[in-house]
C-alpha cells in the first residue's frame, strides 16, 4: 500500500488533532493503530497535541488517546513547532479558517469532508495549500476500503471496458424521530452548511469521480423540509450517466453507501454495510452455465490493505479504512508523493463542492446545471 | 382475489388473441391455466381465435394452444361474434388501431404495455374504450405479483405512513452484444416507438403510480446511442421524491425490476428476480435487538393469489402474475367491476405515456417538465 | 431435454391418475401444460381418468382438470384399456398394491415418493415393474429443477473433481402449532409410514445419491416425539462424507431443501426456496481479485429445460420441475429410454428406502449401519 | 459490558504474552485498544513482557507492540513479578505446561483454544487453575461477537422457547492446495494435536454448549487423509439434537462459522463471515403479511459491546471480539467476577476437549459415545 518501507527507524511525524468527537476518536485510533498494523511503518505518527473548545473534554481526550499536550485554541496549536501535520476533524464551519492557517504555518493538512460549505470556501482552502506547498488530503475515507480499491483497480485496468452507468445511494435512518438523535452539529445548518447532501452525498459524489471520472452536469431535486435529502441524475464527461441519492430518512438503512457500475464488459456492486465484499459480474468471460455475480470476499492476503491485518477470511471493520488513509498520507509526506489519485486531495474536495453547489442550483431552478470547476 | 365465485356453471368469455410470440404464449398460457387454478373460476375463457400475419405460424399456434380458429387479419377476427374479449399482444405499433376497432365493435380490450407510442396515441385509445363502455386493461402485469400486491396493501392501509422516497430501476442485459439477440420488433424503433423506456421504464412508472401516486414532474437524461436507457428524478403529488432508471445494458441483471420505498414508518423492497419475496422494515414497531429487514416469503395460503396454487413455501414463477391478471379482468367483465385501481386500465396506460413523453422532453430540453394529464 | 421430437402428430399416452389432492393437482397440471410448453411435444398425455375414494370429490376433480372419466376404485381404473400410464399420487400406504397391480396389467407406473414405507415393501414394487418390463419412475421431482440438473452436469463432467463433502437439509415449519395444520394423511404414521424422514428426508437422500453416488453407511439420531425429525452423518462409496437432516419444526424455513457440495475444484450450493439460482465457486480458475461464489441465475435459454419457457431472466416456479419430469417419462415411454439416471426409477426408490430403514435402525441401536441394497 | 467502571485511576494489570504470531498479534492489539475504546476502562493492561523462542523475532515484536521487556524462556517470564496475567497464545502443544506453571506462580491465565490436545491434558490444567484460585479464561473469542451475545441473550431470556435443533458448521478453504499454505504448526499433528477438529470444531462445540447446553452424546465420522474433517450428530441434555461439521477443504468458505438454532418460538442464524448481522425469525409474533427472517444489523449503540465503538451502522471487524474478551477478563480480575458463563473458562475448555475425544472415539468405533465430564 505504501511504497518501499523505511529501513531502520521510521521517520516520525508530529500530529496536531482538532476535535475529540466521532472524528477525533476515529482519527486518533488510526494514528495509534497504524504503526504496529501497517508494519513496518512508513512513518510513525507522534500524538503531539489535541485541541478542542471545552477544556475538560479536551483534557480527558488527551489522556484517553495519549496525546502529549492539549490546546483549547487551535491557533496556539498551530504555533506548536512539534506539530507537522494538522488534522482537522472539526465541524464543517471550522474547516476553512484553521486549515488555511495551518497551511500558511507550513503544516500538512488532513481535513474532514465535506471540505467546505460552498465551492467558493473550498477554493480558498485549495489555493492556500497549493501556495504553501504542503500535503493536503480530504478525508474521503471510503476510497481506502479494500473492496473500493479493488473496484478502482478493476476499472482503471480496463477490465470493465467503457462505463455506461453509475448508480449510487447513501441511505441512513438515524435522524428519524424514533432514534431520538440529539441535535449535534451535523444537524444544524449553521454549523454543517448542509445535511444529507454534505454529510452523505459528498461521499458518493467523490466515489463517482474517483471511479468513473468528472461530472459534467446535474439535474436534481431536494427536499428541505426533511433534512436535505436529494436525488440527482448526472452526466459524466466520459458519456456515462448515473443517479445519485442521499437521505437520512430511509428506515432500515444503517449506513447504506452503495454503488453499482455497469460497463461494457462487466458490473461491480459495493455496499458499505458489507464492506468486506464486492460483487462482480463478467459479461462474457465465463461459460453460461456458471456465469453470475461473484460475491467476492475481499479478505485475502494478496490485497495490499488486507495483508496488514489478519489471515484469510477475517473481516475488518469500518475504521480500518481510516488506518489505510492515514498511512497513505504519511507515505505521501515522508516520500513526497501525491495524495491523489489514490487518495482525495483538496482539489477533489473543491470539485465535490462545485457539484454540491450545482445540485442545489438545479433543485432551485429546475434546470440541468453544468459543473464548472 | 376475484369477488364472489359463480355458483353452478361459470360464465364463458370468448377470447380473440392477437399475437403468437412471447406475449401470445404467455397470455394463452394464462387463459388455459386460470380455469383450473383460480378455482372455482369466476369465468371460463374460451379460446375462440388467434390472429397473426403469418398463416403458417398462426395455424401452428392455433393448434398448439387449442384455439378453435385462426385469422391472419385482425379485422376479420373482430367481426367474429364469438370473440367478446380482444387481447392485443402485438407489437407497439399495432396497439392503437386494432384496440380502437375492437372497442368500437363492443369487445372488451386487454392490451399489452406500453399502451401506445405517445400520449396522444394513448389518448385516442382511452377515448375509444370509454366511449364504447367496454372493459379495458393495460397489461401492467407486475401489479399482479403477490409480493407487489402485498406492498400495495401495506401502503394503502397506512402501515408505512407518509412516503418519502421511491427508487426504482428496471435493468436487463439481453441486448448486450454477447447475447447475439436477433433484431426483434422490440429493438426496432419504428415498431416499438421506444426502447428501454417503453419496454422497461413503463413498468416502473406504472408501479410507482400504483404504489405512491401521481407523478408531478420529471427531470431526465437519456442515452440514445445505446438503446434508450434513461435516468430520471421525479416528484410525486404527495411530496415524495424518487429516481427511475431503465437500461438493457446492465450486465448480470437478468430481469431486475426493483423498487425501494421509504416511508415514515417503514421501508419496502421488491426485486422481480426474486419475485416470491418482499423485504419489509418497520421503523419502530419492534425491539431494537431483533429489528431488521424482514425477508418475507410471499408463499403462504393467507395470500389471495397464493391460495390458488400450492401449499406453504412452494414458489411461483413469472407467468403466474399473468394468470392473476387475466382472472382479474374476467372478474371485472362478468361482475361489472372496475379494472382499476387493482389492475391498470387505459387511463393508467395513458398517464404512463404522458410521463414517458415528459421524460423525453426533459432529456431534450434540460428542464424539469411538469406532467399534464 | 427430451430426445428428438416427433415429426407430424406426436404419439398419445393415456393417463390414469390416482389422487386429487396436492399431488393430483400438481401432476394434472403437468400433463395439461407439457404439450404446449415442452413444444413440440415428444408425446401428448391424454387425460383418460382420475380416481379417488370420494365420489363427489373425484367427480369435481374430473371436471376441473378435464379428465374424460372418473373411478372410485383403482382396480377398475387399471382395467381401463385406455390407461397406459398409471400415475400413483396417493398416500404412502397406497403406493405398493396399486402400483404392483398396474405393472401386472402392463401399465407404465409413475409413483410418488417415498416409494414405499419400508425397503421390503419397495422391493416388491421394484420386482413387479422389472418383471412386467414397464417403465417406472419414482417422483423425485427435484432432479428436474433446472439448477439441480445444472449441478448434476457440472459434477458428472468432472468440473468439481473429487467430492469431499455433501451437506443437505430439508427444513420446513408448517406443522408447528401456530400454523393450525389439519391432520392430513402426511401427519398420520399409519398412512404415511414416517414423517419428516419419508416426506422430506427421502428427497435429500435421493439428491445425494443422484449427485454424489451410493451411500455406504449412516449414523443417525431421530426425535420421535416431535414428528420424526432426524439428523445423520453418512459415508458415500466414493469416500465423501456428509450430513443429512430433515425436520418440519424449523421456524421460518418454508421449503428449505438445501445442499452444499464441496469438491476438489469447487463448491455448489442449491436452495429450493430460490430454485432459479445456483451458487458455484471455482477454487482456482479465476484471478484472486474477483474470485467468489457465483450466484448463477438459471433462467437462460441455453438450458434445455428453460428453453421451453420464457425469455432470459423470467423465473419459473415449483411446479415446473414436475412438467419436466412428466415430459421425461413420456419421452422414455415413447422412445424406449431408461428413466435413470436423469430421472429416478423404482431402483432408486428402493435404495432410498434401504437408507431410510438404516437411519431408523442406527437411531435405535446407536450404531453406524451399513446400507445393504 | 463490564460492570461498574472504576472511578479515578483504573487499576493496572501486568500482562505477560507468550507468542508473537497470529494470536500474539491479535491479543496484543486487544490490550492496546481496550483502554481507549472500552472507555472508561475497567482496568488498564500494562504490556510488561512478550515471550517467544526466537530472540530476533521476539525483540522485534516487543518493539512493534510496545512491550517493556522480552523473554525467550517462558519460565523466566513467569518469574517476573510484574506479570500478573499470563496470556498463552502459543501452539497447542505448549498450552498445558506453561499454563499450569503460571497458575502455580499465582498468575491469572488466558489460554488459546483448544485448551489442550486431550481431555486428560485439559483436566490437569483445570485442576491447576482451580487449586491456585486464579482467574482462567479459554480464548473462545466468538462468545464475544456482538451478534453471538445477542443470540445468547435471546435464548437465555426464553424468547426462543424450547430448543429443537442446533446445526453448526465451521468451513474454511485455506489449506486446499491452491493456496500454497506453508506448513505452520496448525498443520502439524505433533504440535497441534488435531486439525479441523481442534482448530475449528472446538469453536462450534463451545458455541453449542454456550447457547444450547451440555452435550450428552455424539456419533461421528472423520476423514483423516485430508486434514481431519469431521461430521457429527449430537444430543443435548435438553433434548435438542444437532449436527456439527468442520473442514478446511470447503472451497469458497473463507471463515464460515455458521450456526442455526430452531426453537419452539423462533429461529436464529449467525455467520462469522457477516459477523455484524444476525438473522432472527419469530414463529408467531408477527402478522403473516410481513413475517420473515429479520436481518438484524447488530451495529447500534444499545448493544453493550457496540456502544464502545462507532455510531449507528458502522461495522466492526473480526478482532473486535477479542477486545471485548480481554475486557471481560480484566473485569473479572479486578472485580472478582466469574469468567463463565459469559466467557469460557477452563472448565469449558476441558468439557470441549471431552467432546473432541468422544468424536474421535465414535469415528473409530462406529458407536454413539456418551460424553462423560
Amino acid at each position: 500500500m505504501a511504497g518501499p518501507r523505511a529501513k531502520g527507524e521510521a521517520p516520525r511525524i508530529g500530529v496536531g488533532m482538532m476535535g475529540y468527537g466521532f472524528m477525533g476518536k476515529a482519527h486518533s485510533n488510526a494514528y495509534k493503530t497504524q504503526p504496529y498494523m501497517m508494519y513496518p511503518p512508513v512513518a510513525i505518527p507522534e500524538l503531539v497535541a489535541i485541541c478542542g473548545r471545552d477544556k475538560k473534554h479536551v483534557e480527558e481526550a488527551q489522556k484517553r488517546y495519549g496525546y502529549r499536550k492539549h490546546y483549547t485554541d487551535w491557533k496556539k496549536m498551530l504555533d506548536d513547532k512539534e506539530v507537522q501535520l494538522f488534522d482537522n476533524g472539526g465541524p464543517n464551519d471550522a474547516h476553512a479558517e484553521p486549515s488555511i492557517a495551518a497551511a500558511r504555518a507550513g503544516k500538512h493538512v488532513f481535513c474532514e469532508k465535506p471540505l467546505a460549505r460552498t465551492a467558493q470556501e473550498a477554493k480558498t482552502m485549495l489555493d492556500a495549500v497549493k501556495k504553501a506547498k504542503v500535503k493536503h488530503q480530504a478525508a474521503f475515507n471510503y476510497r481506502f476500503v479494500p473492496a473500493v480499491r479493488q473496484a478502482y483497480e478493476l476499472i482503471k485496468s480496463g477490465k470493465l471496458g467503457r462505463i455506461y452507468h453509475y448508480r449510487a445511494v447513501y441511505l441512513q435512518e438515524w435522524i428519524m424521530p424514533q432514534y431520538d438523535t440529539p441535535l449535534i452539529w451535523r444537524l444544524q445548518k449553521k454549523l454543517s452548511g448542509s445535511g444529507a447532501l454534505g454529510d452523505l452525498g459528498a461521499h458518493i459524489i467523490d466515489l463517482g469521480r474517483h471511479l468513473i471520472g468528472e461530472i459534467e452536469s446535474v439535474s436534481a431535486l431536494t427536499r428541505v423540509d426533511v433534512d436535505d435529502a436529494f436525488v440527482a441524475v448526472v452526466e459524466y464527461e466520459s458519456g456515462a450517466i448515473g443517479t445519485l441519492e442521499a437521505t437520512r430518512y430511509a428506515g432500515g438503512r444503517k449506513n447504506h453507501n452503495r454503488f453499482e457500475i455497469n460497463g461494457e464488459k462487466g458490473t461491480i456492486v459495493f455496499d458499505l454495510e458489507r464492506l468486506n465484499e464486492l460483487e462482480v459480474y463478467w459479461v462474457d468471460e465465463e461459460p453460461k452455465e456458471t456465469r453470475g455475480f461473484h460475491r467476492v470476499s475481499v479478505t485475502e492476503g494478496y490485497h495490499p490493505f488486507i495483508s496488514n491485518w489478519w489471515p484469510h477470511g477475517h473481516i475488518i471493520g469500518w475504521e480500518h479504512a481510516m488506518v489505510h488513509e492515514v498511512n497513505h498520507l504519511l507515505d505521501c509526506i515522508v516520500n513526497d508523493k501525491d495524495v491523489a489519485p489514490l487518495g482525495a486531495d483538496f482539489e477533489d474536495g473543491y470539485r465535490c463542492a462545485v457539484i454540491c453547489d450545482a445540485i442545489l442550483e438545479s433543485a432551485r431552478s429546475g434546470k440541468r446545471i453544468a459543473c464548472k470547476y
